[in-house]
């Protein structure tokens, strides 16, 4: 049983020093939230354009942590496993910045787009160069690059995310996956302008099945939570005690998530949150506290801006209560 | 006179590990970073809307640090006082939380914009709410919001910078305001959907002098890093020995440099430097490394962004060297 | 009384011929199409933004014809003064052409905008050049364009009304031009914008004036139909005997009558009614049957694209009843 | 050989009277244009998206009359096949209203777009429901139309077009339907956003075929001539002797030609030549002279907004001599 009196907090309710880090008592905070997101429920409606998402239970809810150290912290149904969906996004990024460099770049922009994530409009105006690789533009191409360089992308992309979370459960939804490939026409819209304006090789028809099947892997918070931290440590994995990307790309990559990581309020979340993030329709958020931890959260329930209303709630609470915020 | 062999670097150069930091030698990194950025020099253009800033020699950059506890460091043409242009709307943003609170919110959004910092077409899309506050638009309504509360908004406005700088000399530059009323026409068009649509309540013609004095103020890099302190320092000035804003607002005046604060560049500025800054086509930019340091740069040649290009390269140098990065 | 069976009809309640013309019963039809308007009281709603509009009475409706012959036909409140408003930028046109012949298009285009009369966006898009001038950003660089070469456009203006109606009647509405200067924030925001642009050469705080004068000038359907009528007669004006533009010059305002005459509704409009017009937010419509005749029309209430409905109605009964249209 | 004296013209050069209309010399003036536009070869550029289009040698000039009697002329290469392109989009106006009647505008609007034929930006501010029928999104809703009524749409357009235009030499092009349907993805683009909105009922595999055979059908002048008089006949065709739509309808439609019929230069066509027309990038356009004649023209070299450069001159040359526009 988490005990409250091993902390020291300020008159904020928050713990004092980043001394006291080392003393987190990450069971209790994790405990505490839960049962402070409750209210939540309710409070928004889950993903409906995919049948498959929207018969998911909604009152739901898991969050998980894995430190630098390797440690690992979860609370609720954080072994359930759901629908990344964009989150996907981040992996596919950082296999394709190993498999191309920067020179990614000349496809894809890095800068916040302020324009919902599926939006057409600013791919017209910016001639078929989406503005940055979380929006489904821009994954379409991180896709489609990692798609040219390889024989078998979705074995690829399954094999990566078993190895991150060392875990060999994880496996893609086949219901998820053909609901999205019946119904992602503005996903096809996306993808034929891009093959309009030269910058995707691989032909439309080939691309978006790869690309709905790494939205469709199904993964818990604690698989995700192992698969994230590297980003917190320099790009070093603490579970399988490798190298997954260099200190500079974790960085960079981290940047992106904060700056255009969740879908059209980045900013409010950096505001009230302060941590590089990445978000799913699935309900799953993942954040990185930069060299101390990796932490994901889990409810069904989106806000209008496509981000889970709980899951925004717990990291809120969990950065009020430890100060771990990158500002 | 600095000496290298004080360091302990890695092989790419870097100060080797965050314990180094108390013993960084600032004056070192400053001078170095100095001398590496005179290849910047040509590279840009200095902001020629404005006849005073044009007339401004180009080939001048000055560099100045404020640590949190108050030491100082500076380089270059760190004394020299240059057009501090769109850093102002920091402060005014700092006035505007302090008069009226989170409600500030309810006229102006916090998401960057995926648009020039003077578009006019974001605006008419949401009716009137600018999308941030450093956009030009966000930041005349955060000078409407003090100038409705206040009797003199440019004697508060000037107090304010001189008493955070600890500099009586500082003084706006009536020649550079004189510029900005002539050719303003597009902030006065945009001054005028704000009051079609309601979102300030002032009238446009006492509104926009005010908005022109705040940004023809002129400050020097010292100054500015001063000025800027409080932010790294959870809202309490070392300086002034005083708290300027609470440590809330701190952290989320950072988060909103770090999303909104470089123009259409922020997503690359995070990419490569990782600091909440905020920079003015004056040639400055003001940068924060929360819980250590204020950091200004000054170089009046601008890129495509209207951010200075030594400027830029410079903090970039900076986080490179110390691995100060909030990522 | 007018009697119905001075006209052969053909199924469809038409007058049968282009030969019947000559015979047409002008007056009948005039009266049959008031009665047929009536039920549209109600189904809309008279300009609201200035107040002086706000309070004209509603259900009103005047119709009257000049034909090239200079006969002229009225019923209803056809000598009931009316606000003209954007009807006035056809005058502007005209006066425009006369002074500066063709190039007055390096300025403006001729193009339907696609957009609100009043929107921003694609002004920005096509950097200061209005899609039309009858769009008000266009308006007001006609406006700029008479200013620039007269001495006192105001007077200028109404001398020219007043000549062509042959009505020294005609004045501006001191309220309505009050109202307009109050509230325009908009087209003050237009005008700044076409300054920065270099656009207009008029100074704004001049230029609004006149452009708001023009619109508030007041005058009745009988007044407006002889002042159209020059331009269903190859620009000769049967009224005052006098050449008031070329004809090559008639045909061609006619023709951009027809294609951005009527706000965001022309297409909407050709289809229905199909004659060059030009519709004004006080509820009046100015109508051209080339060779043939000007019709006026007049009815407060508006309908969401800002014409008349009852004017609108009674254009379509008209061409239905007549078989006059151009297609 | 065409004798100049046969006309009295007046100082312009222009056929002095309305009524020496029935005397008009057409060969003459046919032959007079196709000399007239000599100098416009060259100056333009043939379309070069699809490569079978690229491939016609540019240098070609063909002008067809048939007139409401049912009257041919025809000069230079008047015989020549050509595709037809989005002057097919007529056609399946023509079609879908037949079969729907205005319930069609219920997926398409009739306003003019101000935007290029092919962009995604408008589309999806109106949320999936084109401007009109003659945008590239807004034809490929009549195809849907059509498609869904009928069990052959291929057999049905090409059997139209023979029908209308009494001739069954004319079949589509086989290698421009595979350049199209290769290289269509921003028709592919447009189609799926189209499904996800709901507009089209047809899947995109089937639909797109239909459409770009229909883009893809060759005919001559002679034939475009024959198949469009039925629309300056209040829909009757004088060539096969059969209503072909309502004049009610055929009205309408030359309205929505006039309005929107020629890219985006309809307003600035309308001021030049002043006839409801439909250009297509085969270098084909198609004029109505309401209740006088239809005029087809042919010359592969297109100006920046798509549409046949000699193709312009020669209508606006013959609208200049004959004083036929509808305005």
């Amino acid at each position: 049983m988490p005990n409250e009196r091993e902390h020291k907090t300020d008159r904020n309710g928050r713990i004092c020093s980043p001394d006291a880090l080392r003393d987190l008592n990450i069971p209790w905070i994790l405990e505490t939230i839960q049962e402070a997101v409750q209210p939540c429920f309710g409070k928004g409606q889950q993903a409906n354009y995919i049948p498959a998402l929207a018969e998911v239970d909604p009152r739901q809810f898991g969050m998980a942590v894995t430190t630098i150290d390797g440690a690992e912290y979860a609370v609720g149904a954080a072994d359930t496993p759901f629908s990344i969906q964009s989150i996907s996004k981040v992996f596919t990024l950082i296999l394709a910045l190993n498999l191309e460099g920067e020179q990614l770049w000349s496809r894809i922009g890095r800068e916040p787009s302020g324009n919902p994530f599926n939006s057409l409009v600013q791919l017209e105006y910016e001639k078929g160069i989406p503005r940055n690789p979380f929006i489904n533009a821009g994954a379409i191409v991180t896709v489609d690059r990692v798609y040219s360089h390889v024989q078998n992308f979705k074995a690829l992309f399954l094999d990566f995310m078993r190895f991150l979370a060392d875990s060999d459960r994880i496996d893609y939804d086949q219901e998820v996956m053909r609901s999205e490939q019946a119904t992602g026409h503005i996903n096809y819209a996306l993808a034929h302008f891009l093959k309009a304006h030269g910058t995707i090789e691989t032909a439309v028809e080939e691309l978006l099945p790869a690309y709905f099947y790494q939205c469709s892997v199904s993964m818990t918070c604690s698989e995700l939570a192992r698969a994230f931290v590297c980003l917190a440590n320099q790009g070093l994995s603490p579970v399988v005690q490798e190298s997954i990307v260099t200190e500079r790309r974790a960085k960079r990559i981290n940047s992106l998530m904060l700056t255009c990581g969740m879908y059209d309020a980045v900013g409010n979340f950096a505001y009230r949150v302060g941590l590089p993030s990445k978000s799913g329709v699935g309900g799953g958020i993942a954040a990185i506290v930069p060299g101390v931890m990796a932490i994901t959260v889990w409810s069904p329930e989106l806000d209008l801006s496509g981000n889970s209303v709980a899951g925004v709630r717990a990291l809120e609470l969990f950065t009020d209560m430890t100060g771990l915020s990158v500002f």
